[in-house]
């Protein structure tokens, strides 16, 4: 399979130019306003399926936002391998930190990217990533090296929870049948030390609601003598971590899996200097639960963080009031063994036991999902893992991510199926932030590596 | 004077007229792209004091908004009257909560304004019960029954901190000598309770900014293992007040005014019903300092209430990420005692020093102001009181009120004379809220009363 490197060279530009087209549709799935876009993302996701030398393409309609499908089944009796990704985007606000529009994609060199990196809204999560495995898909039709059966299932909802779906999935089990699921919506270490995600955590996304008074009031004839739903709301949100930030919320932790020392060890391990992580995000100290390292907090262990708060006056100037409402979304990283919904009630009901008579408390839930782990014995990590080496030279690095993908719980409990979780992107690449960037080199190098897991796959199963 | 009552009779509906005219311009001086409204304001406001008989009246102006001025001055030897007011107004966001457009006035009955309110943005605060004075004075003028000398001093940045006006009456102590100041930006307790203001809250505004992180991040990757802003801005929030609702910041009490058991006492037989005042905010329990009434919380103890917050994503749906910054706007209403600099130093620096490592804390102090006691024992009180006496046929309680007009305090330290304020408005005709109104008697009533207080004080005088 020599002549990957070179179909890759010959045709490196326009594996370039067809993703930055895709990166210039605005597809955020959060805003009722890009519905057109969205629509129209998976539109361009089905020609390039068909165009990379996909059978049976379609646009699955669904109560929500449509899931592209199309397969390539070469032989009923080899492996079939069913690729996932998502073509929605996370909303590109704050749009004003930007150093170019999040929409309007630009190769730009790094100190990380010296061969450029595509500068864009959804870049590396996931339209590059997903995009890799179109590509790869071109190549090994196109040259004959397709060792196996594939199909592929793109979705718009996976920034909003999926439920689409979650919906879609059971509905269609025959359709989606598959030997191994592949995921490119992951990072890695670095460049020269590559690394397969194999534990994601499981979320719960919550949005709260304080209501004080039935109206704002003139903070002067009234400030003291009444609930403040902000005040109110910034206690009771405080009280949710205790001095150690533990979460403090009665039964959170009961099923959390507590790694043995062996394991923390071996976490250990990975290559982390503390130093360069503050420099990098600019911050004098970290801060998190006591009792573990920095990478242990943001993998193994389950949070607590408030991603929005709004509430009373936040135009120019002063304005002397109290508001009548107060807003938080919450949401709740999982580890294995912690279930979502049990744990979407539990804040529910700690949420609205804290409330003080003096306010009325709304706890909504939005979404949430399943934490994840994958054996690392399984044929699936080995193929990814021989991937890696024979196109990055040395061995991956087994690691827990942080981040959740919450479907693929869903995948495991309808397809009974593993995943594989074979990311090519940085954590430096600021997703869901501004300037979200992927690699140009990592773009390339995800192309190449994908075929050899179909290749050892297919010859591991056998 | 008994004539006054038919002149009102003869004029109200064009009183009424005037001031719809007036409250349709949208003065908001908290927001610049009102900028040219405020300036057209402070023309109207000049109009109509040369239409009621103001002569030498100009727009003076100021380093902000203009100040107007205008004068009558009948005998050097006789007492002068400086009657001072504001043309500005709050912004009227939240705008989709008014049932009829904040600046487009609808005159509608309620259950404690029987002969009708007038709904608008400065109804009250103060449009209206500045014009009580202009037609008071055109009533006056018209039938020779001014008494004494009369200056108008009306500005437009009462509602953002009065900075010009700071920096005016020093340089024009001359033009604005007098014998008394007269403000109706206050309330009575009810149509059938009139009621005097003798004191007011002073007032320390504040904006904090938190920093954590040198962008926003995604919540996965990150969440656990680096200070959340949101997170780090409620616990301090949290942390300024303890379980008995005392404000923690050290020294912030040191020079509070404690009142005596008798004063307290006489302040009680003010009536109130703490049924009533729950049931019209809609509120199950009130919610203060441990160890005080309610009208005690609201006038004689200080305050510390968020005015507003924002941090990290508040649009639709949900957005896992971590905000880099977060920001909060929090007054301080503060008693006779307190120094408004000295406590905002005091914030700023106990704010500052309970920011953990892992954040970087800006205080921004925006403006503020000294509380303020009027005591009854002086003439212009004396002669206020009688002038209720005489329309309102009860004799007027005196009472603290937890609002802050910053500006009287320095009037005392500049003009060298004492306020009385003389407020026509009523707690729940919603100042600085959405549907804010001005009943149409409390209207009439006020320039009814007002030519007596001229008489009276003219008399008391000699």
């Amino acid at each position: 399979m020599q002549n990957v490197k070179e179909y890759i060279a010959q045709h490196k530009d326009r594996f370039i130019n067809e993703l930055i087209e895709l990166l210039k549709i605005p597809s955020v799935s959060a805003d009722p306003a890009y519905n057109q876009d969205v629509l129209n993302t998976a539109d361009a996701v089905k020609d390039s399926l068909e165009k990379a030398g996909c059978d049976n393409v379609e646009i699955c309609e669904t109560p929500g936002y449509p899931i592209v499908y199309g397969e390539k089944i070469i032989d009923p009796n080899l492996p079939t391998v069913l690729v996932y990704g998502h073509y929605d985007v996370q909303p590109a606000d704050p749009i004003e930190l930007w150093d170019s529009p999040a929409f309007e994609p630009v190769i730009k060199k790094t100190d990380i990217h010296p061969d450029g990196a595509i500068f864009a809204r959804g870049a590396c999560d996931d339209k590059g990533q997903m995009y890799m495995h179109v590509k790869a898909l071109e190549y090994m039709t196109s040259t004959g090296n397709l060792p196996c059966n594939v199909k592929f299932m793109i979705e718009g909802e996976e920034e909003v929870g999926s439920e689409s779906l979650a919906w879609f999935v059971p509905r269609n089990k025959e359709k989606l049948a598959n030997d191994v699921i592949l995921i490119s919506d992951t990072g890695m270490i670095a460049n020269d030390i590559p690394s397969i995600t194999t534990g994601l955590r499981g979320l719960s996304y919550v949005e709260v609601e304080v209501t004080g008074p039935n109206r704002d009031l003139h903070s002067g004839l009234y400030g003291g003598a009444v609930a403040n739903p902000i005040n109110i709301l910034t206690n009771m949100i405080a009280s949710l971590h205790d001095e150690n930030n533990h979460i403090t919320i009665p039964g959170f932790y009961d099923k959390v899996e507590e790694l043995s020392r062996e394991e923390r060890d071996e976490m250990a391990k990975a290559p982390f200097s503390l130093q360069e992580y503050k420099d990098a995000l600019d911050i004098d100290d970290v801060h998190g639960e006591a009792g573990y390292t920095t990478n242990e907090r943001n993998s193994i262990r389950p949070t607590l963080d408030v991603n929005g708060i709004w509430g009373g006056y936040t135009g120019e100037g002063a304005k002397t009031v109290i508001a009548s409402k107060a807003y938080a979304k919450i949401s709740m990283r999982l580890v294995p063994g912690q279930d979502w919904e049990e744990i979407t009630e539990l804040f529910k009901k700690h949420f609205e036991s804290i409330a003080p008579k003096s306010v009325k408390v709304v706890v909504t839930p939005h979404h949430g999902g399943q934490g994840y782990v994958t054996p690392i014995d399984n044929i699936g990590y080995q193929a990814a893992s021989k991937a890696y080496q024979e196109t990055f030279g040395v061995t991956p690095i087994p690691q827990r991510s942080g981040g959740s993908i919450p479907i693929v719980a869903l995948f495991e409990q309808e397809l009974k199926s593993k995943t594989i979780l074979m990311g090519f992107g940085l954590n430096s690449d600021a997703i869901h932030s501004p300037n979200e960037h992927f690699g140009v080199w990592n773009y390339l190098k995800g192309i190449e590596t994908i075929p050899y897991f179909y290749q050892y796959f297919t010859e591991l199963s056998k």
